[in-house]
């Protein structure tokens, strides 16, 4: 057998996966043990389908504590429909949704909210570069607001919420998706939590959802005017199976699930982030030559931005890195520098090689 | 190495794929050759995805001879959110659509086109329970409609246009999710195409949409109200790159074209596919213990339905069938009954096994 040549993929989201979920999908790809059909063809009402649906949301529920009264939905189109999804379902119009401001993944939520209904933006870091997440007392939030917007871990910026904000009686929607499941979710204190998959869960294509049941009734309430896909009411009456889903991103993100519970559960796995991440953050804040872009109080776990003394140096740092097989740390395009993305599944030894590179850069280029 | 039990899969989408598609999906499945990560967890912003990306297109391209006037968009949603994005982007609110009932797509797709404005039904052979495709002169079109729209292939009912109608200068939308790249199609006759990848292309959570560039001008117009994910433009301006699009089903899908080409595109696998399905109807015609449910001059060849003296026959049938590894011939459950789905990847031994299950099962109960 060849040896695999595979690089540390330090990639925003999709991003990397567990070897051992890789291998399981790859060993059962030409069909399912005891089915004799690939996952990739396999019939969405079989029952073997229904039940790897099944299997992957009971795994869901199991580690993220889910309460019996929310429903977990396997939709498509990422956060970027949720974006519409969440007030075409839920805000009324006249009403008025609160949004907090706090990086350019929130940015485009309140944009697409605007064009529903009434959009009230209760705090914004903007004029910080989003570089901070805001304090509760920033945060204004409207008496009776429809709900409250906010995104978890912003991963352009690298900045994460440490507490979930107060809310009150307001109900709480977070788009979790590239910091869902890297560490406990307290989920009552949410109404909808959504999150694309390519992040900490799977595959690009599937997003999930998980909704407070009362919410359901502002869907149904819309059922004649919405789009029978973007109603969250019809997705949870059919468990999911309203129509096609995404197949093989169910079944690929059910046995990151189950590797998630074999490492511990999401406690486990936010102990080994939350190292990961202070080496990375101990090696920019040692000599003054790597600069953080984050106030240390928001600095996320999931995306470590940083930046060099120069452009130039930036671009050389890329190139270097990337011959030395550390892959995909260049900045996002609107905020430039660099950005190392080490969700669950990405290995510590890949983070410990950027340590030793970053220590090395600097010695050659410092 | 161990052999790989594969069950004649009949189902009618997902479906089965070619096996030397998953063959190469399995080796690289862990790195892709070269790159060092896998299609599972490659950055949609990578070089090498958007090498994948841009061949998939060209190939499709080739295969459908495209115009270089439309563009080709990769989606999710499938064609339920494509009932929905049609209307959306392309009816303006006071104009009417025609629509085509020609099974229970078409009134899904119909369903959602009247939230959005006016519709009429151009014709409709629900009266006749959907076993036909109407004739020309029944097509009643309004004049000045915004479009009329079409379902190629009625996957449920077993039945597909031989010839697509003329509509004159109105603009032809066609669902075509499971007849796509089985046979030549006439690109230049649509102004829109769309279909779910996961019968004749790939696996699920990928939608194809082949637009003419002079519609995206009423996406253009409709941007301020419009979901952004739900804009055509936006996605044509893009590349399919607006978000992040399900990178696994883009690459599958790239590999099942350049399959397809190798088979000798189209016209080579429609004279397969017409060779199939051949042989089934031959079986149903034969000796009358079976019944084609579809008029003989609408008889699909990607989906073919038929009945036996008695549902509890037809129980039977279904119960002996799958022990002897002939996979999902059960009806949809609409309309009962049975469906053989003969995709292009559907092996023509699998065809013959059918039969001759048809044959025996026929002495054994007829």
């Amino acid at each position: 057998m060849t040896t695999i040549h595979r690089v540390f993929n330090f990639a925003a989201g999709p991003a990397v996966m567990p070897v051992p979920v890789l291998e399981e999908m790859q060993r059962d790809l030409l069909a399912l043990p005891g089915v004799g059909i690939s996952i990739f063809e396999i019939s969405h009402r079989s029952k073997e389908f229904e039940a790897i649906l099944a299997q992957a949301e009971a795994d869901i529920r199991t580690l993220a504590s889910i309460p019996g009264n929310y429903r977990v939905l396997f939709l498509q189109g990422g956060a970027s429909l949720q974006f519409s999804m969440v007030p075409m379902n839920l805000l009324d119009a006249g009403a008025t949704a609160d949004y907090i401001d706090t990086g350019s993944w929130a940015e485009k939520a309140i944009k697409e909210a605007k064009k529903v209904g009434n959009v009230h933006v209760a705090a914004s870091t903007k004029a910080d570069n989003y570089s901070r997440i805001p304090s509760a007392p920033e945060i204004r939030l409207t008496g009776g607001a429809a709900y409250v917007h906010m995104t978890s871990n912003n991963t352009i910026e690298g900045t994460e919420w440490k507490t979930i904000p107060s809310t009150g009686d307001l109900p709480l929607v977070s788009d979790t998706s590239s910091d869902m499941f890297s560490r406990p979710i307290d989920v009552a204190k949410h109404a909808l939590i959504y999150a694309g998959a390519q992040k900490n869960m799977g595959p690009a294509g599937l997003t999930l959802v998980i909704i407070r049941e009362d919410l359901l009734e502002r869907s149904k309430a819309r059922a004649q005017s919405l789009p029978t896909m973007m109603n969250y009411a019809v997705h949870a009456e059919n468990k999911s199976l309203y129509n096609t889903p995404p197949a093989v991103a169910v079944y690929a993100t059910g046995l990151v699930m189950k590797w998630l519970i074999a490492q511990g559960g999401l406690a486990a796995i936010a102990a080994v982030n939350e190292r990961k991440a202070a080496k990375l953050y101990a090696e920019i804040d040692r000599s003054g030559f790597y600069r953080g872009t984050a106030a240390k109080d928001s600095r996320s776990l999931m995306n470590v931005t940083f930046r060099l003394p120069s452009e130039e140096l930036e671009k050389t740092f890329v190139q270097d890195a990337t011959a030395a097989g550390l892959d995909g740390l260049k900045g996002h395009r609107a905020v430039g520098g660099m950005r190392a993305s080490i969700y669950n599944a990405f290995p510590e030894a890949g983070v410990d090689a950027l340590v030793s590179f970053m220590q090395d850069f600097e010695r050659r280029r410092g």
